[in-house]
C-alpha cells in the first residue's frame, strides 16, 4: 500500500489530522491498534477552545456539534463558601468555550471518515515505523495473521503516550520532562442535571472538587483523592457524600445525585518529550505530551499540534515548501509549554498538597485570592482557559 | 514617662508611623536599641510604590524626595540576550515607581522628627513590653545604667525580625510560615553610572542578576550565588566579570565598573507570623514578615502596614472607634500575603534552582515567556510591582 501521510492512531488527534488532510485532497491512511468500539468507549473531557472548534469546522465535522454543544461564557471558582464567576467572554473580549464530549467528536470524525472513503485500519498489531530519517519511510503491521506494509512520504505519530511513535524517535535526541502530582482524581459520570449552569472549580480544605458539565442532563464530577485510591472502595453514596462536603452550600443543597455509569481513577501527570519530530516522523498530542486534566487542555493541545502539522503538510503539498515541516517541533512546543504551564498552575493552585509545608499551602491560597480579585490576573487565567492563539 | 503610642524600633516603619502620628497630633515615643549612626549605615533597597510616596507626603517628609528621586515608568526583563521592557505606566494606567534610597528616607524622617521635638530614645537596652493584653501596657528599658518605664495606650512593634515585639505576643496564638530559598544574593554598591536607565532583571542560565539603580551615578548590582557564599571570596574584579556574563551584551559591552564601597551577602527568605496583633500590641513591617528582595517589596510592605495601623490609631483618637484596631491584623495580612506571594513568584520565576528537576526549570522559563508575551500577565506583574491598592 502507498499513501502520502501514514497516521498512527485513531484518537481525536489522528482522526482530526486525517479529516483535514482528506478535506485538502491529501491522501492518508490511519493505522490503529484497537478496535473502533474500544475507542468510542473512552470517557474523556469535553471543554473545547474556539480554535479546536474552528479546526472541526475546517474539517467539515462540526454540524452536530453546532446543534448539540453547549456554549459557556464563564466558569465558577469556589473557595469554601465563596463563589466567584469569571466571565470568560468579558475578560477575553468575546471568547467562551464549547462543551461537547470528546467521544462525540471521535464519533463525528469516524463517521465523516467513513463517508469520504478514507482508509482506517483497526486492530493493526505489531505496528512498526521504519526509516523515519530517510526519504522513504514506511509502516508495517500485522492483521488477521498477515503482514502489511505502507509506503509513505510522512508519518504522523498520534498514538498516545504509550504508542510506538515516540519510541521510534532516535533515543539520543530526546529530552523528557516529567512531573507526578501526589494525588489522583476519582471521576463519576451520571445522568443527572449539573449542580450549576457552568463548570465549578472548588478549592476546599478536604481537597479539590470539579463539576464538569457534559450536557443539561449528564454530569461528570471529580474528587481529588490520595494516590492509590481504588474505585471499589468508593460506592456512589460515599462519592456523593464527599462531594457535598467540598461544594459550597449553594450547590450541595440542591445537588441531584443518581447511579453512576462510569467511575474512573485518573493519575495526574505532566510530561513533555522534545523534539516532536525527527526526519519524516512527526508527533502530535499525547504521543508528545500529557497534562493533568485541570484546565481541560489535553484534547485542545492535541488539536493545536494538529493545526501546526496540517499547515506544514498542506504547505508542502500545495506549494512545495518545507519550511513548516522543519519548524514544526519548535512552533508546536512553544504553545505546548505555555499550555503545560497553565495546566500545572491551575492544578497546583486548586489542589491540597498532602506533603506541602504550610508556606506553600498559603501561597497557593493567596494566589487564588489574588487571581479572583485582580482583573489582570483573572484575564490571564481566562485567556489561557479559552485557549492562547495559535 | 507617659505617651499615647510607644513605638519600638527606629527603622523606616517606626519612624514613618511616628511621623504620621505626630502630624495628626497623637503623642508618641520611639524606643530604639541601636544608635542613630548605625541605623543610617544600613544599605537597603530604594524602589518605592506610589502608596509609600503618598504616606511620606502625608507625613510631610517628601520634599527632598520629590527634588532628588528618580521616576521610573518601566523595568527591563532580560532572558539571555532577549530584552523586554515592561511599560509599568502604560500597563497600569499611569503608575510608575520612585527610586530613592531607604537610607535617605530614614534620614529625612529622623530630621523631621527632630524638628518636631517628638522623642526618640536611642541606645535603649533590655527593652521589654509588659501587660500588652491589659488596658495599661507599658515598656521598660535601660539606658546609661538607669531603668526607665513608659506607660502608654498602645505599643507598635516596628523592631524588625529579631526584635522583642513579636516575641512578646502570646506564643500559643502564633502561626508562622517560612520558606528558605536555596541561594543568596551578593550585592555590590559602587559610584558608577547604571548600565541602563531602568532596573534590569536578568534571568540567565548562570544565575539571576539585577541592576538596581540608586541614582544617575550610583548603582547596586546583585548576583544570585549559592548559599554559603563569602564576601571575601569575591574581589570586585571577580564580581564584575561574573556580572558581565549574566547581562545581555547591550548592557555588558558598555558596563561601567569601579571600586565597590559596599559588598554584602543577603540570604533570601520568606516569613510571615500571624496574627499581627494581640491586645494592645501591634506589629508592623519586618517584625511580622520578611520577603526576598526580588520585586523590592520589604520597605513598601512595611509602609502599607503603617498605613493600616496609623488609620486605626487615628480613628481611635479622633472618633473613639475601635473597629480599625480590632481588624488591623486581618486587614494588613490580606495585603501581606498577596505581596509575599508576588515576591515568592518573582523570585522562583527569575532564579535558577540548583536542585530543581528539569520540569520545574522549564515551567519557570515558560512562565517568564508567557508573562512577557501576554498583555494580561504583564499587567498582573506590573500592578504588583507598582503596588496593589491599600
Amino acid at each position: 500500500m502507498k499513501t502520502s501521510v501514514a497516521i498512527i492512531g485513531s484518537g481525536p488527534a489522528g482522526l482530526l489530522l486525517g479529516a483535514l488532510l482528506t478535506e485538502a485532497g491529501i491522501d492518508n491512511v490511519i493505522v490503529e491498534r484497537a478496535d473502533k468500539q474500544r475507542i468510542l468507549s473512552r470517557v474523556r473531557a469535553g471543554v473545547l477552545e474556539q480554535g479546536t472548534v474552528g479546526l472541526l469546522d475546517q474539517a467539515g465535522v462540526a454540524t452536530r456539534l453546532h446543534s448539540e454543544a453547549l456554549h459557556h461564557s464563564g466558569i465558577l471558582v469556589a473557595r469554601g463558601e465563596n463563589i466567584k464567576r469569571l466571565d470568560l467572554e468579558q475578560l477575553t473580549g468575546g471568547t467562551g468555550v464549547t462543551v461537547y464530549g470528546q467521544v462525540e467528536i471521535t464519533r463525528d470524525l469516524m463517521e465523516k471518515r467513513e463517508s469520504t472513503g478514507a482508509q482506517t485500519i483497526y486492530n493493526a498489531s505489531d505496528v512498526k515505523l521504519w526509516d523515519v530519517n530517510d526519504d522513504r519511510p514506511y509502516v508495517t503491521y500485522e492483521k488477521g495473521g498477515s503482514k502489511f506494509s505502507i509506503d509513505c512520504d510522512f508519518i504522523a505519530g498520534c498514538d498516545g503516550n504509550h504508542g510506538v511513535s515516540r519510541q521510534s524517535l532516535p533515543p539520543n535526541t530526546l529530552r523528557q520532562y516529567e512531573h507526578i502530582y501526589p494525588f489522583c482524581w476519582l471521576g463519576l459520570l451520571a445522568e443527572v442535571r449539573p449542580c450549576s449552569d457552568e463548570q465549578v472549580y472548588s478549592k476546599h480544605s478536604r481537597g479539590f472538587a470539579l463539576c464538569s458539565i457534559r450536557s443539561k442532563t449528564r454530569t461528570r464530577y471529580y474528587l481529588q483523592l490520595p494516590v492509590g485510591t481504588r474505585v471499589e472502595d468508593w460506592t456512589d453514596e460515599r462519592f456523593w457524600d464527599e462531594l457535598k462536603l467540598r461544594l459550597p452550600e449553594r450547590f450541595s443543597d440542591s445537588l441531584v445525585t443518581g447511579p453512576s455509569f462510569d467511575k474512573t481513577v485518573t493519575p495526574l501527570r505532566s510530561f513533555v518529550s522534545e523534539p516532536m519530530q525527527s526526519g519524516n516522523l512527526f508527533l502530535a498530542g499525547d504521543a508528545a505530551h500529557l497534562v493533568p486534566p485541570t484546565g481541560a487542555k489535553g484534547l485542545n493541545l492535541a488539536a493545536s499540534d494538529v493545526h501546526y502539522l496540517f499547515t506544514a503538510f498542506h504547505d508542502f503539498y500545495s506549494k512545495g515548501s518545507e519550511t513548516g515541516l522543519s519548524s514544526y517541533s519548535d512552533l508546536a512546543l512553544g504553545r505546548v509549554w505555555k499550555t503545560v504551564r497553565f495546566a500545572w498552575w491551575m492544578t497546583t493552585m486548586l489542589h491540597q498538597f498532602p506533603e506541602a509545608n504550610r508556606f506553600d499551602q498559603r501561597i497557593r491560597e493567596s494566589e487564588l485570592d489574588y487571581v479572583l480579585s485582580s482583573k489582570a490576573a483573572s484575564t490571564a487565567l481566562a485567556e489561557n482557559y479559552v485557549g492562547l492563539p495559535y
